[in-house]
């Protein structure tokens, strides 16, 4: 850290400056520069609050030279994370794992539907939602417990893994009964409760990025997880908001290769979410193979059209099963492959 | 809720949209126009998933006619509400209320110093922390229940009403054992199980709008406490994501009069969070109140180059007490009064 | 057009409603509904100017079904526009046409190094700057009509086409002598008296999306173009400005495909500018291909370290290389392909 | 400038930036910290080029230390520049200066009776667009000299002092024939050949700040100005391009203080555009005042439902009496004052 004096800052506001730094514990450096003078901070291990000097009297302002994040960084831990789920199933090293299935679990017949048509396909793991977060709160909650019985019927039935999400601290435990992989959503990236209790439920997570959240700030919210011991975290884009209203998120694909620049986490693209628009699922599901993601998070629904939530986003069966052909195709090229579903005996 | 058909849509197409409309119990108005069909959907009470249209044959988009929620509206409720707390302060009425303290409570020192400094400048509600959310897992977290206790203490000193934040529902009955306000942070706007207890608390709440939350959605958010039976909701600016690192955040004062525009309920400003730079509180706290903001939250600590967080963005006691000298002469000129403490006996 | 009117509006405010578009020329169709009523005006041809209606007694909202542009659009057109180019180079048909070289024009040795690099690599279109914008009056400003030079004899060493920027209305003429395609860049994209000029120039247009640009706005400059008589228009993606400072800019690839949805013309992709990090080109050039792109545009340096502006985006020789054969394999997996440099004989 | 750079960088690598530093004619200066080492770059006058070092081999990031600009800056002129205009008014003193007047000049009767009433209710500068940037081709265009010649006659009747647009390098001269302050529109704020002649055109200027400039770049564009050698410049605050469709434009006040911090120009704030909403221009124009802004740019209308564009935000004239009103109470409880008109004899 550096904390950058104004011109003309005093020989005291300097001495100030220094002995905040030696108070804290650390060793203080003065770099005198021809306009201003520079004060840096050595030992920082990325638990010193900044704010603290940029209220002391001449600072103009603080520079941070390293990261806030530790065990979640490309410098920490050097080579890649691979997260691996039951059936031999691994995210993050060579393999891109397609998650497919509907938005909201709504019944038996559909989630078995939707589970038959997305493995025939080649998905591996099965999404569905039994805890809805829901922007209104007179709009369709899920089914709650009911919802993750039928998802793991629909898991034996068909092989597929499960992922789903967990809303509340509350919930965790008991959504790790049934799920292989635990969602936390993205109005939830920065609910520490909910990130802690993950942290300590022992099954992988799929971290989704916060709407207006910054590559460090997506970091910082799995170090949550990381830090209470489990390090299986895949990390998930799945659109920011923006200005444009042509589309419901603004899908940001850069994420992708900036978090494997960063971080050795695996990182998962949702371009349903993402865009919002059935029309840009299969362009933009195709970028991100190219961009480099681990996999891929689809909405498909058995018959999009009466779909409970999301429909507008889904994909039908058909639309599904062509996407996988050309997610194949673009991965060979970079080097990978797509996972294929084990087979059910 | 308008339906609005692609140029060229066939009548098979417009049937099916009337179809899906009636079978969902509502009325279909079909508006055949010179370039495209519209058809309207009559009874829409705010519950209808427009997604579900949008992926029918032929549909070009949905026009949302009527607001999402309800009785948040000012259509649902003509007059203001006006939010009653211990010892007369009422928000939403007359009366600016100035909410004032440190970012966290530290120690018993600290609090008890900042709660009178606050108090002798004229705001009447203390502000501090004992849940922290923080962007790292290694920044301090907040002293927890020890935190509230003091900060019972410090009202027991002074006088003042409390408002600390609730950051996980399983926090919420402590909190509310403690609090005259509940407060729920930006970061928690949309965790939905957080409001929902907060609505069966029986305290009111001091809701923050999410950093990049619209006012439709921080309007929703409310409905949850809202349809949970509280309607003791106060909402809160303190500041957007923006693009510009100049500030630490984009401070929406056009958020006052629009939701004075939409709803009932009172909206207090937070500039301290709003825009993160101690020389910009005064001048923007200012304009929170000629904008019509029914209080502020302000961060004041005792000794600003020593707090554990936010020490940059706090102002210190003589520049809290310069603020509120302006403050009353601009609540004056706009026909209001700031609140005054009630005297301790 | 849709007027909705206020609930509760006076059957006199629906009466100045229809007036006023009556002496308007178009005609008027109320239609009630439950809760208010809605005042559709039929004959809309996107010249009306809403704000009229907005400030009308009893008016809640306006509502627009009809895009306000015209040529540009999809409905005007049903087929691909595809811009021909000298030497048989086609954009917008199955080709992805690669556009590469360096920021600007530096030196002669500096572009013909650069020009060769690319033409090896197989780029069929050199970039170059010789009008450069720059936000600060005293960085390079590029080398003006000396820098246009530079650029034709690099034509007419390499056999590759040029594309270079008119940043004045008054420099159209100029550049149009030299460039085989005027490049509009982003900061231009609503500096109207500049696209009208290119719109009469004779010459293809590259039309840049502004950083803060809606699509229709991107649409509507686009039309300020056509309007002028000039329908050989490529428009180009080149990144948004964000909230996350981890990379330049948010690199909007969704409007790769939202673009061909909505409009004819083709659309190109900018990963140097769109990330401005030389990491991050590589993988997001291939997911813009994969997304649809009909083109790139790369940074290309004989030797970025040494680079008068952009050096930190620009690819070295041997790594645009290495890209150019990445993307031969994309374009194929959707039935494109990159077209090819001409021989020179 | 500081080059950091990445931990484990070689000896190499760090004598490979010293060189680079010093063949630029700057002073290097390592600095080698705990976990990585920094070079200082001593003499940096914002000339230099950060990205040339951003490429280099080991280098993480580049961090500035100083601003990039110069003439406008705090640092430079201490004082606070008065841009006096002819009969004594002056924005950047003691004095608010309110502006205001049609969007459009779009008759003689019309700008006539405006200026009449502007005048009336205390405004001293009347604004009004001859030439018009519109977003579509087809809307209307502005009457361009003919409408320079209404506002003089306007100016003629009223003895109000006259602020008009100049969108291109080529209409300068004309349109600093007739108006006293020439305006730079928001679209146009990086349009570097405009700035550049009206820095040389001997007229004052208005600088709208462009909806997703950052503050600094507003400065850099001012400068463009200053370093033509005018130093007459005024900035505005006219609102950014933000998410929430509830507003036309985020306004954003804290730009006031931020520009009063960081330099010695005159800042006025339009909330006519700001917000595009009617009945947020009373507020937040209050807001702004009490934030601190040298003068307001109103939008008023003798008759706004029949203006030919921005009539949904434009005031009637009893409403700007009214904010005129208000807004000579808030200016006095800062210490200022509104400026009154001259007497016409």
């Amino acid at each position: 850290m550096l904390v950058v004096m104004q011109r003309g800052a005093t020989a005291e506001e300097i001495r100030g400056v220094v002995a905040a730094i030696e108070e804290m514990g650390y060793q203080a450096r003065p770099w005198p520069g021809k306009q201003r003078t520079a004060v840096g901070l050595v030992g920082n291990d990325g638990k010193v609050d900044a704010s603290r000097f940029e209220g002391l009297p001449g600072v103009l302002e603080i520079i941070h030279v390293t990261q806030p994040y530790r065990q979640v960084s490309r410098e920490w831990k050097g080579e890649n994370t691979v997260v691996r789920l039951p059936g031999g199933v691994a995210v993050g090293g060579d393999d891109v794992v397609v998650m497919a299935g509907p938005c909201s679990v709504e019944s038996e017949a559909q989630i078995i539907a939707a589970a038959r048509a997305v493995r025939d396909a080649g998905a591996v793991v099965l999404r569905g939602g039994a805890f809805k977060p829901r922007t209104s709160p007179y709009s369709f909650q899920g089914l709650g417990e009911r919802g993750l019985e039928l998802l793991a019927k629909a898991r034996e039935e068909t092989g597929l893994l499960i992922v789903t999400e967990a809303m509340d601290s509350e919930d965790v435990d008991l959504v790790a009964r049934y799920a292989d992989i635990i969602q936390v959503g993205a109005r939830n990236m920065q609910n520490y409760s909910l990130l802690k209790r993950v942290g300590r439920a022992g099954k992988p997570a799929l971290l989704k990025r916060g709407i207006a959240a910054t590559i460090t700030e997506l970091l910082l919210a799995a170090e949550y997880i990381l830090a209470e011991g489990n390090p299986q975290v895949i990390l998930c884009e799945r659109g920011l908001r923006g200005f444009d209203a042509a589309t419901r998120f603004l899908f940001d694909l850069t994420a992708i290769p900036l978090v494997h620049k960063l971080s050795h986490l695996p990182i998962v693209a949702d371009p349903s979410h993402g865009t919002g628009l059935r029309d840009m699922v299969i362009p933009m599901a195709r970028a991100a193979i190219a961009a480099g993601a681990d996999g891929l998070l689809i909405e498909v629904h058995p018959d999009p059209a009466r779909a409970l939530s999301d429909g507008a986003q889904s994909l039908a069966p058909d639309q599904f099963a062509e996407l996988m052909r050309q997610a194949r195709g673009i991965a060979e090229v970079i080097g990978r492959r797509v996972a294929e579903p084990a087979e059910v005996t």
